[in-house]
């Protein structure tokens, strides 16, 4: 029976795992910075980056598992990998200079804003399916996956 | 296959959709009152509600959604409104004044209560139906949902 | 057709119990260090403990369901066990002497690289099932039964 399940779930379980290893090189950086007693600006400023990836971390989660059970895994484990790579830009760039870190932030909550419109369609189209028969689920489905595509370009 | 999934947790999903929403707002609180430099008290106070509510909302969550995956979804649901609600009470009345925060603060602890119970309920249920076939699923529903109402009384 | 679902994750439902017990158990110690004025150094150490602590537990959440889901409940739940006690040592280590601090820390690492593996091994071996019609379930959930045995000796 689970291997049902884990047939539509296994992408993000593959994004919350690279999200882990990255949350583990992030604390692997703060904890080298952090014995290295001669510059304290660089220590604060990697504990903060770190401090802000982790707070918006639970939130990240939870909006990503929510998109992909109830719309479709594909395009929420993309907009996950996305998310992924705007964080590890946000904290490189907060590791430099503080002017670079408010593009990624800024991309973060795009990303974060197209994972909840994917839960908010996935629940209209839920309710619509059982109050009313109409299933449109395949359209939608091709809509995010063309939508999950632009979200590279800018 | 999914759909039979979705229909025992949107109810979850949709509350869980709010309080990223709520984290949201509270983000652009701190991040607003971080640009204003005129009052550092006023920053560091709505910076403080900020990280008490999050270091607390990973375990809501991991305690809402057990909940409502080991009894019923609605009235787990409905305590985690219940729970949003007394947030946003706390944060706004920690940005006023601090008397006015440890209401929110106890409140919180006891939807949280509740919510445990609910799990230890559910699961103390389904060991009882695998070893000794009784099932008395409804009655225990009913008595939550009952007592879901009661929250709302203090 | 929850109950289906609850006999597969119930072990992981009581480790999350326990887990949000001892958040608790945290926040109340950190809550009445606070009250006590006369001492600042020890409040500081207290609330810094619980920040870590707090910071690894969506991570620790969101690996050890991954590796139920993939693989198997019953050693995920054996090792988020440990990992619970590996936490509970650090953190009446850190309230005691900064130096007992250490090996608390690299014992949860540990943990939760097993749980990593758990998962990378649940998802190759649905791959290999799923394309090459391969099983070897039985073999590796035996494996990591043994394994999970293996973590307690050091």
């Amino acid at each position: 029976m689970l291997s049902i399940v884990v047939e539509h779930i296994f992408l993000l379980v593959i994004v919350t795992l690279i999200s882990v290893l990255q949350n583990a090189f992030f604390a692997t950086k703060v904890e080298r910075e952090g014995k290295e007693h001669n510059n304290k600006t660089a220590f604060e400023r990697v504990s903060c980056a770190n401090r802000n990836c982790m707070d918006s971390y639970p939130t990240f989660l939870a909006v990503m598992w929510c998109a992909g059970l109830c719309l479709n895994q594909a395009p929420a484990a993309f907009a996950g990998i996305i998310y992924l790579v705007a964080r590890q830009k946000y904290f490189v760039g907060y590791m430099g200079q503080t002017s670079q870190s408010t593009p990624g932030f800024l991309f973060g909550k795009r990303v974060l804003a197209f994972l909840i419109l994917m839960c908010i369609v996935g629940i209209f189209n839920f309710l619509l399916v059982r109050y009313l028969g109409n299933d449109y689920k395949d359209t939608m489905e091709t809509i995010t996956n063309a939508a999950s595509a632009l979200l590279l370009i800018p």
